[in-house]
């Protein structure tokens, strides 16, 4: 019987153990994607309760509570925020198997050093003890970055946002960086609603778009100044991905939506298309990664769109990502020599080696693992999806190449999953060394480990010096 | 090294013992879907032979035979009783990793009393054994049924089938009840050659149906009738499902099939996405549970269809789900606050996690896990298929939901399947415990055990009080 | 801690190791699909140093070298062969994980007995004693061939090649068999740039082709043909499979092609349709198996195949495989008499189980397991990859029938993953006989290890006698 979450949990071997607790453990991280707010780290403000730190934002522990049959008064109602903890703390204490079960007891005890399992009979204690924490040691945005050795990061930015505030919050002396990443995908979704305003705000910055040429090269310009800014990467959510497509179909739907007139499904894909081309080019002219991130079918729910908006847990996994699209699009950004380093975020197993074949199509010399299988992702962060992206990678590409584990998070609580990740790298390594799959060759085994917790991303997005 | 098939076969650690001995074992059964004969349980005669009970319907096993190259002769030709039971043997004496060697093995321990292995050895012996037992003991079908701890069986039945005999079964004082499900595929399926004969019956008893409009009635009616009839669910066979599509449409199918005209794929597909929401419209309204069985690709092998009909073995898995489709059909009678409480069974692993992250986005408070993600089913009935769906649930569900297994099955011996589910289930949860991956609550186990096994589908689909 | 890639590599029980090295390792190998060249077997020169035979035609290894960031100098470019194979080693040494980590491996053991672990610090020495053993022994294509228990080697031809080498090679006594593999592929893909090139060299054979008819008699000819040259097999390449369609836009596709006119896509389609069941029909006719290498989308890089050409380490894998084109295709075939022995190779785990139970639905008695799901192939040729072929197969259709591994390999050396195939088939096996999961027959197992290693594919495609 094992201690449940404890010193050695998920390492189940005496290699995996060394490497976990000698190496890994103590590397820094490069979070390279995440959804924190630059403006709450920059104020830096102690947290209210331990509500809005664990719970407030998360949208992952909502559809947890949802799948419990949770009434939604406890989720984003108005139960009060003691409450609503406690409804989690009832949807969690039978979730086994699922990841939330295992990050918020890492997170109980990395940051308040509550070591019990979670339940409906200690509620009352974590809820009090949290929150005295909370109050004692004054957490704060900042403060727990810096206590989770975290050197640098990369927010998600949309492309007509203020990059001012990185200058400041880059003068307050943190002992990490926080770097803007651009996005553009507002302006690229032609067919939401909300396009015309969302176009505006970069007309705002750029002056007035009047042809898709003029809207080229303002993205072109916000990706200069996002990497003026410090960027290191751009980041694309595609549902599924585009082929290359005519750009007179594309400034046909770009005209057309600028005259409010309706555009259709072909014209709005040549669009998406032109402008995924256009920030992939960008990107490799200024020495910028690119995160594709594909597969997410969002917003399911137009009853709950309505009422809480985008991003509160009612998305979900599409069945394809375009494979051949993707294809054609990465061989004629390369024949061009326009293709930037880019990774490909997968959402479902079924499409690992599809995708981790298809990046060893478009790898060169211009950078160790180049075009990168990303790491497992949002429904698939946890201890299967891991584990199958990292079998998929190093079956068919080269595991020594990889750049590792992001949040992806809304939670500034949220850096036990980069440990989480590690001990399930550390227990793959070294069940395979002690199985005899592996020469054994510890010191290699150990550079490997920390070059994929932290050296390979700092080297492939770039550190300070 | 284990004992073959023995008390703790399946059960690999002291905590998955405990939980299923003690706990699973003893539970009753609740089987919400198969495809028993109501009129076998109502006339309850004893049972021919073995053959009969055990070879005489199942098509699993047929398909066994002829994946080992067996003559059409041994499996449903002119070969006596004897000699295809002779011919089962051979083909599943090494049918190694097959779920029909562990079923077949388990249903003569469980009703016979055999405990060998079945070989071509000892063929003849278990044939006499079997026999015998089958003639001493008068088996018949409501002996096994009762005998296998069973509450409720729910039949599968077309939407014009006499419902009367339920209520004489209900006379009969069986200790389990035996319910109808409602299923309207005979008059969704447009395209099929028998649609107007279909269609006949069910205006035998609604009177003519002229316009979709009446149709519609017909079916609500229906329903109404299942439902009075004691039905608690519908089912839905959709090879990939349709979206929502234009009422219009339909009706001009509905007219053009009447008039005995050729009706549009369009047409077809418009059709049968109609059928498909007026299904789950009713249900949602009467209370009854829908089951969609999704992605079997059926009847592919033309010439023996045209010899021995449906359901004789020939049916493989689809390569897609439909899963954009599904998601606009819930979304659109979520919104009407339409959607019923729904079962999604999946027929490829690969489709896993779509469906299950599709249905949190529809969860409420109606009822707990409202959106199912239904159990491995029919071609994944097996160790794989059983433990890719517990993990996929509990990563990205909520496993303390879960309405558990049913048999799907044409034969009165196959209640063993929910033993083998259970057996999975328990060392599924105790090799998670005795890693350290839930704290250790042995009592918690249990009652989640004992709510997958009979409590959450009595709570889900409705038990007589 | 097991021995590195020692005597019990992948032998995790008692079990498995008895049946490895008391049955399958001493079984010969009937090697039914590679791409070795029978001119090099026929001329049967020393190889010229370690490079040109481990490294000189080996895409799967030049893959991992790019994925390892390796410029293409060290791969395919001018870099000299000592400078080439450092650059593998450097690739090689921490690809934890790759199949080409064992094979690289084993290969040393199997054919040098160097038993290190390759490493940068020991590349010189392994240079030097690989090279001084092909000198020392003058190894040789068949000296290879021969020393690795082959008894079959089936080639992959192009229909318009000669086939008088088979006979010389015949008559040069080798204690193995070379057999010419029927492939019409480049008479097939009528949209390639080359078709007109390759439909000439046909030509020159038959005469000149005026129409579909008189094609179809050329396909059937050269069947015959390549039967009566010792042919057991026809192989056919399709990135997805498609469905019937009307020959009368294959014979426009044809008619234009010949004009030298553009082919739309649908009447592409048509003529693949149309060649593809052309070649299976044929095959039917003359007792050849065929072989269906689904999945492959090829040549992606548009730059690297303009400077190196196809087969060079720039393919991926699809997202489908058109498995219901591939039923109706099916279907037709058994309708008519004429469906051949067929083996199914599938790159996708995702469609291991859509495609074994569609081979369930064509069996018949003419041949055991007429139907193959093929071997674990090209990507999936790696550990994950075998296990996954073995369940599905295993659960879904009968595991007894498997005609095994190939090696679809392009080098001398690659026997060894028959035997990693072996292993990995032992350890599946003789875990699931300890865990109680069989019914314990040492014998048995035996004889299905022997029949999957070789017997199986001998009665399948014939030996001989």
């Amino acid at each position: 019987m094992q201690e449940f979450i404890g010193k050695d949990f998920l390492l189940t071997n005496e290699t995996a153990k060394r490497l976990y607790h000698e190496h890994a453990a103590g590397m820094p991280i490069f979070d390279y994607h995440c959804h924190l707010s630059e403006k709450e780290i920059e104020r830096d403000e102690p947290f209210e309760d331990f509500f809005m730190l664990w719970l407030g934002g998360d949208h992952y522990k909502w559809r947890l509570m949802r799948n419990f049959g949770i009434d939604e008064r406890f989720i984003t109602g108005d139960a009060s925020h003691k409450e609503k903890f406690e409804a989690y703390v009832c949807a969690l204490e039978r979730a086994y198997g699922n990841p939330l079960y295992h990050w918020s007891h890492m997170e109980l005890r990395a940051y308040f050093g509550i070591e019990e399992r979670i339940c409906t009979a200690n509620a009352d204690a974590v809820w009090e003890k949290a929150n005295g924490y909370i109050r004692s040691h004054r957490l704060s945005p900042a403060s727990l970055i810096a206590g989770s050795n975290v050197r640098t990061v990369c927010t998600t930015n949309e492309i007509f946002d203020d990059l001012r505030i990185f200058g400041r919050i880059r003068e307050k002396g943190y002992p990490f960086r926080v770097l803007p990443t651009f996005r553009a995908d507002k302006v690229m979704n032609i067919d939401d609603p909300a396009f015309a305003a969302h176009l505006g705000k970069l007309c705002a910055l750029t002056g007035e778009l009047r042809s898709l040429d003029e809207l080229e090269e303002a993205i072109v310009l916000r990706v200069g100044q996002f990497r003026a800014a410090g960027a290191v990467a751009a980041d694309i959510a595609l549902q599924r991905v585009y082929p290359p497509l005519p750009r007179k179909e594309a400034a046909q739907a770009f005209a057309a939506a600028r005259r409010g007139e309706p555009v259709s499904e072909a014209q709005a894909a040549a669009y998406k298309s032109f402008v995924t081309q256009t920030v992939m080019r960008a990107c490799a002219a200024k020495g910028l990664a690119v995160q594709l991130h594909i597969g997410a079918m969002r917003n399911n729910n137009s009853r709950m769109f309505a009422r809480l908006g985008a991003d509160t847990g009612y998305d979900s996994i599409d069945d394809g990502v375009g494979i051949s699209a993707l294809a054609r699009l990465m061989d004629v950004l390369d024949g061009a020599g326009e293709l930037p380093k880019t990774v490909l975020f997968n959402l479902n197993p079924a499409w690992n080696l599809p995708l981790t074949t298809l990046a060893g199509c478009f790898q060169d010399a211009s950078a160790r693992g180049k075009i990168q299988f990303g790491p497992a992702w949002w429904f698939l962060d946890h201890l299967d999806g891991i584990r199958a992206q990292l079998d998929a990678l190093a079956a068919t590409g080269h595991i020594a190449t990889f750049i590792g584990m992001l949040t992806d998070s809304r939670s500034f609580l949220s850096y036990p999953r980069h440990h989480y990740f590690r001990r399930i790298l550390c227990d793959w390594l070294g069940r395979k060394a002690e199985a005899g799959e592996i020469g054994y060759d510890f010191d290699a085994f150990a550079a490997v480990v920390r070059d994929i917790c932290y050296n390979n991303a700092a080297a492939y997005f770039g550190a300070d010096t």
